[in-house]
């Protein structure tokens, strides 16, 4: 099974890798320093989990998964500029990045803030400017997408919570919320679009909507292990699964988790295949 | 003539402020002190020159121009966001905006971040969830609005440009492509938008292209001379057409902007009376 996910994830990454190297703007476009930017921290060589999750879900319904390319790259450029901006001095004030310097060490804080900016301004205009999907379905997703990327239960709201858990930290009900916003809802946006593009029946989005819950907190579940077992202090200060519930119960919790997520798509038979194998990769991140 | 034009603000912006009050989440809504901040710095008695020009050209084919108004009021957001990111310290470091501590200021830097983020996503999620036009015309309505946004030649290359014309002063060249891009990118894609939603013909969209073109250098150039006349130092630093080319020709080149604005609309005949009194209002700014 991990060796059908892998070949997958071999085809799929060098393509939305190619798409986004032919979205971006090139380095030489004026003005140059914030499309170096703009490349500096998109074309980083990075896992490409999101944009995966959106096309293995595609790729559910139809073999040609190319068409969902643009939007599933739309997708990496929002988790992008979220890193860029969440590295910030005023944020977490992180100077390191998949082990180069963050963006606004590499360039300056401005070109920072403005280039985060540039790449969520740029995944919509992307979205809006694809006729790969009837437009009625298109404007749906990026209607999705903001929401799951926005202030009220979406990427922003949980990076705003996390900030303030510093301060108080937060019960376990309070952490379980940061975490769906904060990275579950966009993992499970990118499932779901993914589906919703390629023209999924509503029963099965149905389930692809109880399979996107369950590993969107998961995954976040698996992060905060992973940092609390490496050793790297990433998430010193910040309110974690691990700092609350201890290692094993963690553990526990994502497993049960990815169980519903299995258990959500088990009416799909084989068309769920890549999507399980995708639990089983997420819980151990290995390749 | 301007009596109109007056009659047509007094009711757009009321209009527009109680869409925006009604699109932005409420204080209430947890997290609560993103959504105070995108708040304070949206409803703030701003001019809503940008939705403004929205609906005026929107009301020259259509009496009835409510429809427009959430999209004015998106595009409103998007304003709304390059002001807050632009005042950060990293960036122009203004303590003040329109007589008010400025979002970082009032709150902090982290959610005056995260506030701005999170109104320029919120616009594209109101855009691409508005059911009040053909899909097709709203996909690309977003997609014109993401360029004007965007770092090529819209609003983010602008604000680039503009920081690094702080280190090596620009030339009349530059300034302009400045200009266009800083602000006037965004007040052209206002009217643009607002025409080619509410169906104007191909011919009159070519001319209110060139328009918009002039009115957006426009009124960057009267924003300049206004600044440098009011004795608020606020552009101390900043590349200027009064620093480049001195007070009486910026004013001349403001002038001759504004006939060619004008000019570019005279075939559309009793149409266009709301923009051109739009151009005596831009030029004069007084009420």
């Amino acid at each position: 099974m991990k060796s059908e996910l892998s070949a997958f994830f071999d085809r799929v990454r060098p393509a939305v890798d190619a798409t986004l190297n032919q979205l971006l703007p090139p380095e030489t476009a004026s003005p140059e320093r914030i499309h170096q930017a703009m490349r500096y921290s998109t074309l980083d060589g990075g896992k490409r989990i999101r944009p995966c999750l959106c096309v293995a879900a595609f790729a559910a319904y139809k073999d040609d998964w190319k068409p969902v390319l643009r939007v599933a790259s739309a997708i990496e450029m929002i988790h992008s500029y979220s890193l860029i901006h969440d590295d910030l001095p005023a944020m977490d004030d992180d100077d390191l990045r998949r082990g180069k310097p963050s963006c606004h060490k590499q360039f300056d804080e401005a070109i920072a803030i403005l280039a985060g900016d540039a790449l969520l301004t740029l995944a919509f205009e992307v979205l809006a400017g694809s006729k790969d999907f009837p437009a009625e379905r298109m404007l749906r997703a990026i209607s999705t997408l903001g929401g799951a990327a926005g202030s009220r239960d979406g990427m922003i709201a949980g990076q705003v919570l996390d900030i303030e858990a510093e301060v108080t930290p937060a019960t376990e009900k309070q952490l379980e919320s940061i975490h769906r916003s904060k990275t579950g809802a966009l993992i499970g946006a990118s499932v779901w679009i993914g589906a919703y593009l390629v023209g999924a029946p509503d029963s099965d989005l149905e389930r692809i909507r109880t399979f996107c819950d369950r590993i969107g907190l998961a995954f976040q579940v698996i992060d905060d292990i992973l940092d609390a077992t490496d050793g790297s202090n990433r998430d010193e200060g910040k309110a974690t699964y691990p700092g609350i519930h201890g290692l094993e119960k963690s553990r526990d919790i994502a497993h049960h988790l990815m169980e519903d997520a299995r258990e959500a798509l088990s009416p799909l038979g084989h068309r769920a295949r890549l999507l399980l194998d995708f639990c089983d990769y997420l819980e151990t991140r290995s390749y």
